[in-house]
């Protein structure tokens, strides 16, 4: 059987669930304010599609001026290349044989791609496959306090610059990190020493390419960065609200869900677990934020299932049957989840998009 | 471009990563022994497909003795009901038009499809909606103990059964529990009070539907049962393990990942992140096991990058670009990210398969 898919028209409160879905206005406005700022700073703007990956929302992103976007994963990068995508930055360290050989297809089928590296094994793999080829440009990944990946220290940034130089097959392409939040005064700090001491060295560093949704509205304070990169401000989350980056009346993505038992006055479940929210927390203890009932507390998921505890309502409590909308801890990962994603606009379906990177192996 | 895709004959230690991979004879061997516990006790069973999605995997457990299939959305079912499967146990609440549309389509499809309710307004819509159709098969939930879905007491599940018995359009099936683990005494207390009183009314309880993996091997203590529905035991996990329901050497999913990253000589980065491994943490405080390595600890996960800690590794560490083995901390939220899963005999791959079930809506 074909499976079920909402249709334009259709009134979001009587589609079944559970089912995620996206205020347009919303949409458009999260998509606007970043780049108005963006714009208003003299920073190019390049989009994370992990968030949506859907590209009719990027070819939004880049209507309203995004330059270019970021993968996570060639896959990713494949299907946006697919969609007609030119400039893609996929920030990962790519190593081996397979991974090469379709990064090499791709970079012959696409203008604007780059990679990042943070070793020196990275680079090598690049430049033995690469050499002889169309010149793939690679960034050096900067750990500025994330913690994650990243080359430790400008010192270190600028060996793996030459190693890229020096490289047949490569091109250097600048500096890229993905900071902690609010972490501004480090990333500057880490691309300026980086920048002048590879501008002694006669080598330009022309992409520096910060990133984060938490303190986006702070990337200017990194006057050295030419580019910033987010992605959850297309949707916005439960996070991103505590992070003071949005407002709950930001937070486009909605997963609706229907109570289908309330064993005891206390206890209401509902028909959304892990499968539908996720069990990422994100520092909360609980697993979303139930809009119209903020009291109410999703103490516990199972994979079809969201326990919530209703002891701290006051007034009325939901009811069997009756649909409930849920505000996630974090939307990018919802996304992964479900082949499709509705959009509407004033509780009418617009929109139902494949949700065309996800599933993807690697 | 076609999305990357393991080939059988393929070492599975070439394959590009992040990728879940399953050993067939672990597979194998998880199905048979179960299968072998309940036939020897008389059981019934009935495999969840929550945990594979698979309709081939369903198949090789219906050949080793399995009765029927436990499914717990209406999209599941239909693809399993394609692929040709008939005894279809849905333990979910079912409210609502659209779905009580689909789910007579389905009951006119297959011959033995049965659904659960815990409360009478589940009830009053299904018996609405099937009234003048073929009857629809329903059990009542019973919560004992599992503090999610079920009518709390026998005296409740004997007033819910009534009103199954008197709707036109359904048909009472008996009992379902998902109880808590080592609930057994609970559940065959709740079973043989219920069925005692229902006997007096002169209604008969055909189905007793007990379930769960974790003390799944305890299941012969619930005599009242006639069938045990489990999921997790096909493929295991490192929370099984931890409830002693099997060992390491019987956890049939790995997750092959790469090491993308040594920023630090005390941090390796893979490429495994929430999006491979899921953020469910079932009460350990680390996103999975590393084989091979046991002092190294999964601190934290991103969307696609985990960060280990090795510094309580005495030996050897791992290096870029080496590939290591994650069991994970839940094998069914796994299976729910990825359109393919591929298996392997002894580190060559055997087939691969469409997670067909998974991605739905609802």
């Amino acid at each position: 059987m074909t499976p079920p898919r909402p249709h334009a028209g259709d009134a979001v409160l009587n589609l079944s669930t559970p089912l995620p879905v996206i205020d347009e206005d919303r949409l458009a406005g999260n998509i606007k304010r970043v780049q108005d700022y963006m714009s208003a700073h003299n920073l190019a703007f390049r989009p994370h599609i992990k968030t949506h990956k859907i590209p009719a929302l990027a070819a939004q992103q880049v209507a309203a001026g995004a330059t270019g976007i970021n993968c996570q994963k060639i896959t990713e990068a494949e299907v946006f290349a697919d969609a007609g995508f030119q400039d893609i930055l996929i920030t990962f360290n790519i190593l081996g044989a397979e991974k090469h050989t379709r990064l090499a297809a791709l970079n012959e089928r696409i203008s604007g791609l780059k990679v990042v590296a943070d070793s020196l094994e990275t680079v090598r793999g690049l430049a033995d496959h690469f050499a002889g080829h169309k010149p793939l440009t690679v960034l050096v990944e900067c750990d500025t306090g994330g913690g994650r990946c990243g080359v430790q220290t400008p010192e270190d940034a600028v060996v793996l610059s030459h190693a890229i130089v020096s490289s047949d097959g490569l091109q250097f392409g600048g500096l890229m990190t993905y900071p902690r939040p609010h972490g501004e005064a480090a990333v500057e700090q880490f691309f300026t020493a980086t920048i002048a001491a590879l501008a002694k060295d006669g080598i330009a560093c022309p992409i520096r390419s910060n990133g984060g949704t938490p303190s986006l509205f702070s990337a200017h304070l990194v006057p050295s960065a030419t580019e910033h990169r987010a992605g959850t401000y297309i949707y916005n989350d439960r996070s991103m609200v505590r992070a003071g980056h949005c407002s709950l009346d930001d937070c486009a993505m909605h997963i609706l869900a229907t109570v289908v038992s309330r064993p005891t006055p206390d206890r209401a479940i509902l028909d959304a677990g892990s499968k539908a929210l996720t069990s990422d927390l994100l520092g909360f203890s609980d697993y979303g934020l139930i809009v119209g009932y903020p009291e109410a507390v999703i103490t516990g998921i199972s994979e079809e299932h969201a326990t919530v505890d209703l002891s701290k309502i006051v007034g009325v409590r939901p009811e069997i049957g009756e649909k409930i909308r849920i505000v996630p801890n974090h939307t990018c990962v919802v996304s992964n989840l479900f082949d499709i994603m509705t959009f509407h606009r004033n509780g009418v379906v617009t929109r139902v998009e494949d949700v065309a990177a996800r599933g993807l192996v690697w």
